[in-house]
């Protein structure tokens, strides 16, 4: 980490590069994370949101709107693949995808591993993201360009409600409340609308943010779901980058249980490379810590 | 978070105490967590290491060894939970406990919620970081001077030693291996020290690290144990404020499966308040992501 | 500055102690100065502001109100010294002296230095500043306990109203305007009390901040004290750890001018060690950056 | 500084653009300067060094090399009119000026208001610094593409050894000792050789570093060209964004005094705009704090 160099006799202690940092702050804004950057290859104002991606020693590539981690490209599967699979493994036969957010393109190419999938349309309200994401971060972006996928640049809490009947997954993969548009996909409303574009055997999860940091939010969107679909389950997972690490999911669906009706031999069965989520890893995610599962029984 | 002055006509942006910081450093060096301090309760360099003790207004008090964040008020329970909870449990009639390490009094709190419990020797090597956990940590160091403790202020690697088939369970609760002493805890002859102290039906459960930023010191610690126990097995658990939130304990035992032998019963009818911890998570923080199983299987 | 550990076969980078920062922030509050705090000896919250005292490497003890810097043992001489010999030498023959703020006791240790001196009185609002530093601050507070200082623990700009044409030097070392109580330093009317209580020989100097960063009350304090005293210039001195290190001083006096008036010989003769000010340095604090001196011809 | 968001029905306090920071660490290590950064508008790696151009809402635009300061818009001028005109005025006619370093080009854009100067050299040793201060430093770079202005990538060190009594002015702007190939410019075969490419009636000046954090430096600087000059003198000038703000230049003639044989009336009626330097400042800047000036005495 540190390299000495000696210059006409005096020996000096030479930290190079030890001079960009990226600081998330989280939300009571007295701690957070802090990453060293080696190189800023993207910093835009949108007309939603700040956008950056810089380089870094350990976590490769990392994407950032308003100050917020999106993904690194060292975890961003543990996340990516908790948010997809579960809805997905739940379905019997997902064919029409409808992904909320996920400009980065990460959920995307979780989607596109269920070979039953014939058309994901995203809906990201930002552009300039999916075009940042194609061009800066190609692992998580990697199937933004696959002839199934379809991309619409609009609200998706608006864009959601031109449907009816229609998906057979849908993955609200917002950024935070508090960042951008976030909130937005956030509202009653809007799960509502997710509901009446789902099918009957359709499922949904939508990122729930964290309990330490944002428990309010995990517990509004939770409650709010909750209020509108008869199933509806929240699930963790580890997420290292994310505040807290422990990362909240809401699955929901108009019937189907995540716990009674999952079929491990699906997963076992799969094929494809899943890098976190396998069949243990799904039944483990319901399992909620004592005093979370009271939080949520008193919503 | 910043509050406005106007002094003789001038306004002021003030932003008061916003000036002391802690920043741990995971291992790479260039990324970690920080957080801001209110106050510095306790700060001293014992033969072994840098002890700090600071108020925090998120997370109450933090206790850090060498810079790394053993505890905080807000999360401890967490971990000491994950750490003693599943060993205790798995012991058909735990009534001697050896905790080796663990000042703070966390585990040893949670080892007295176990009515069969006669004694608890713990053994930790610095003292003054009990006497510090006891003057500044009350909520951590409760149970510190409980009847049934005996604390033994020596080096755990070799206090083991003077023990054959003494022990019921015994508790590693180490420090980083690259804090203080830590790195005496973490070698092959010390858990063979360890099989030695247990009895028959003696569990052990091992704090081992995280795997994003520590993952050679998990599997370390793993394979060392595999080799001298016949059942070991790895289990995670969340913890916010250690690196990246994905904490890794390993569970080793002469014989008892902590799947197959596990009473999801006793832990219902349990009776103390577990906050953390429940049957559930006992069955769910041994389901591990593809990508740790694969290496544990490789080790 | 890194200590490398080997344990066990595994290499670590180890950097001790190096999780507790102090940052300043100046006043645009996206920039400041950062020290590492070996170790934190005093923290506490005063009725008027939070005091912190701690230890570094480079700095030795740093004292701060409000988490602004006050002195450094590396340092403290630049400011004091600039602050105190200036009026003092001015003066034909400086018997009694009012100091108002101070409390860290530097600029009384100056004005001792003054043979003639017979008095000071030493107003400063916080008792607990004063205690703290008696404590902790031995190099900078080593004279407060001399007979011929008697100290007042009352706000400054009220104190000074009692007397009429009784000190030779009034010293006005005031916190930040924006620092706790510091603003009342800082007003017109303060400035005429200073006044009246000046003998017709009397000098006087304001600590004002630095141009860079609070040019706004460097201008302020200047242009108040020009309304009050016939004569009045700015001087500056080199301050490394105030903010920009160029820091101004105002004086002030009822016709000694501190140029023309000036007498390098009682300078050379002084007998007692100055380590920053001397009689070429007392003449080179008045000359200015042209865009200062331009600024101050606009007021 | 904050901006609310009520999303909802629940109020969040928003910190935009909070999240980028660039660290000046100080030679000691533990301490140095911060900025937020708001955009990120250069990176590279060239042969010699790193370089980084952001923007600053407080400094405007900040150049950097190995994380070191180089110039910041706020303030460069402070810098640059100290290390040029001192030298400049001092010659009685220069016609023919060598810029050593100085790729930002400040310098050659201060050298360039005496209307004497027929040819500047400009030699830099990494082209890459002098482009990117084309392209995002034009209030720096301003004067690089005058007809007047040779520029030359190479190692300055060497350059210089190809003239013999060539030039009236040597400007040493070098980057720090530490940073890049600085090294290069403090040793005393290199001041030897400036000596012999200098004119009879020629001028020098050196950047020496700052007294606090690199005080070896300063003194190596100066009494290295102390060996070489008949006349070697240090002067000092405030400088905000380098360490201390105390700011170390050396001056050097083969007989010029800089102060016997000043003459102010040059500086009056010099016509060009200058924001720093007037014909006071040249003589307050060869002032030196006590303490600095016993150790030169020492050397």
């Amino acid at each position: 980490m540190s390299e000495e160099k000696i210059i006409d006799g005096m020996q000096y202690g030479f930290v190079p590069n030890r001079h960009l940092w990226y600081f998330e702050y989280y939300t009571p804004g007295n701690c957070g994370i802090f990453m060293k950057m080696n190189k800023h290859l993207y910093s835009a104002q949108s007309k939603y949101q700040r956008i950056d991606i810089f380089e870094t020693d350990f976590f490769g590539r990392v994407f950032s709107l308003d100050g917020i981690t999106m993904t690194t490209e060292k975890d961003d599967f543990f996340y990516h693949e908790m948010l997809v699979h579960v809805p997905m493994f739940m379905h019997p036969n997902p064919k029409k995808v409808l992904v909320i957010g996920g400009g980065d393109g990460g959920s995307v190419r979780e989607v596109l591993k269920h070979k039953s999938v014939e058309k994901v349309i995203m809906c990201e309200i930002d552009e300039m993201v999916v075009e940042a994401a194609k061009k800066y971060l190609p692992v998580t972006a990697s199937k933004l360009d696959d002839p199934r996928v379809e991309l619409v640049f609009e609200d998706g809490s608006q864009f959601v409600r031109n449907f009816k009947n229609e998906f057979d997954v849908i993955i609200i993969d917002s950024t935070d409340p508090t960042a951008g548009e976030g909130g937005h996909l956030f509202t009653e409303d809007f799960y509502k609308a997710c509901f009446d574009a789902l099918k009957e055997n359709g499922t949904l999860s939508a990122e729930s943010e964290d309990w330490l940091y944002d428990g309010a939010w995990l517990r509004l969107a939770y409650s709010r779901i909750k209020k509108v679909f008869p199933v509806t389950k929240l699930y963790l997972g580890f997420m290292p980058t994310y505040p807290s690490g422990m990362w909240g999911y809401t699955f929901a669906s108009k019937g189907i249980d995540p716990i009674k009706d999952f079929d491990p031999e699906k997963v076992k069965n799969f094929g494809e490379e899943l890098k976190y989520y396998n069949e243990e890893i799904h039944k483990a995610a319901f399992a909620l810590p004592t005093f979370l599962k009271k939080e949520l029984e008193n919503l």
